[in-house]
């Protein structure tokens, strides 16, 4: 049975991103999936690396999924390694994910993890089994004028940063905007595209 | 006497990020400017927006400085809303800002105090008194490849999305790197930069 992950980030119980991260779950279910799920705001993640949370630049093989990390980073990180499928969900704030969300990239996308870094070969190697990246964005603003205006830097973050560490994932991704006065139907037709996206 | 202010983001004390802020202050000081001076890791900045921190999009006018903050995101807000000069260094960590740094700009560059949102007139009214932001940035990555292979996303989210919101403020940016196996001459010249676009 596939395993895959869902990292949710919203800071309200029955916000949107709630109701986008729970439709990939059941997605994911339908497919024969078990899903792991992790609300980050419901379970206090600590997005903040102090300086020991740098030294996971070093290790490689099985001590990066405990270097500089509590139990549940060390979980996240082994759930991670083992993942089908990976969903974010999370809101646009500033053009960048909330900082719980920012600090899980940085805790848990650590070398070790997501890739190994060769001295000599100068290039890093992909480590992670990922075969789907799925990014679930909300936002006040069009996806045209996030584009054209502010540069989506959302999709740089996940599809370029995030995704050329990747070697086997193929990365989709979902911008629900705008969201503030958004009709029941237009809220149903995002919730439809997370489906699709998730699981076809 | 102009006030500025200096946000830095690096879980290492004497990080080079430390001597790229500490140029800046000296630089802003030299022309005469009071620094405040804001150590993220050091002062303990909470970077976790609550269910209240949302809260923060509805209040304008004065309550804006203290709604769903503790008392040091009050303040830093009220030194905001009097910069001349806003500095703010901080690694690229996937394409953007770590995560004490996001939550900084989550929970300080609010509604009431960056901008004020008008129901009717649709378009947000810039407030801040800002003339210069000035963004230092540190990465192993050099900028061509920042900018051809990962889109430089940073640069979006600091001159597009929060530029778009600063009426009166030029945006300046270096961003220093690799900075690994960088040489002192090489590291010399970047904190003459950040001297440079500071003052000048």
């Amino acid at each position: 049975m596939p395993t895959s992950m869902i990292v949710l980030a919203h800071p309200r119980p029955g916000s949107f991103s709630h109701a986008l991260a729970a439709t990939a779950a059941h997605a994911l279910r339908e497919c024969g999936h078990r899903v792991c799920w992790h609300d980050l705001h419901d379970e206090g993640f600590d997005p903040v690396n102090g300086p020991e949370g740098l030294d996971t630049t070093r290790p490689q093989g099985a001590s990066a999924f405990s270097a500089g990390a509590d139990p549940l980073t060390a979980r996240h990180r082994r759930e991670l390694a083992a993942a089908h499928t990976l969903v974010v969900v999370h809101p646009n704030w500033w053009g960048k994910p909330p900082a719980i969300m920012a600090g899980w990239m940085d805790r848990v996308l650590v070398p070790g993890v997501v890739y190994r870094l060769d001295e000599a070969a100068g290039e890093p190697t992909p480590l992670l089994a990922l075969r789907r990246l799925v990014v679930l964005n909300t936002g006040d603003t069009a996806p045209a004028r996030e584009t054209e205006v502010f540069g989506d830097p959302l999709d740089a973050i996940w599809r370029r940063c995030v995704g050329e560490y990747l070697h086997h994932a193929e990365v989709r991704r979902l911008l629900a905007g705008p969201l503030a006065n958004s009709t029941a139907e237009q809220r149903r037709a995002w919730l439809d595209d997370a489906y699709r996206l998730t699981t076809r």
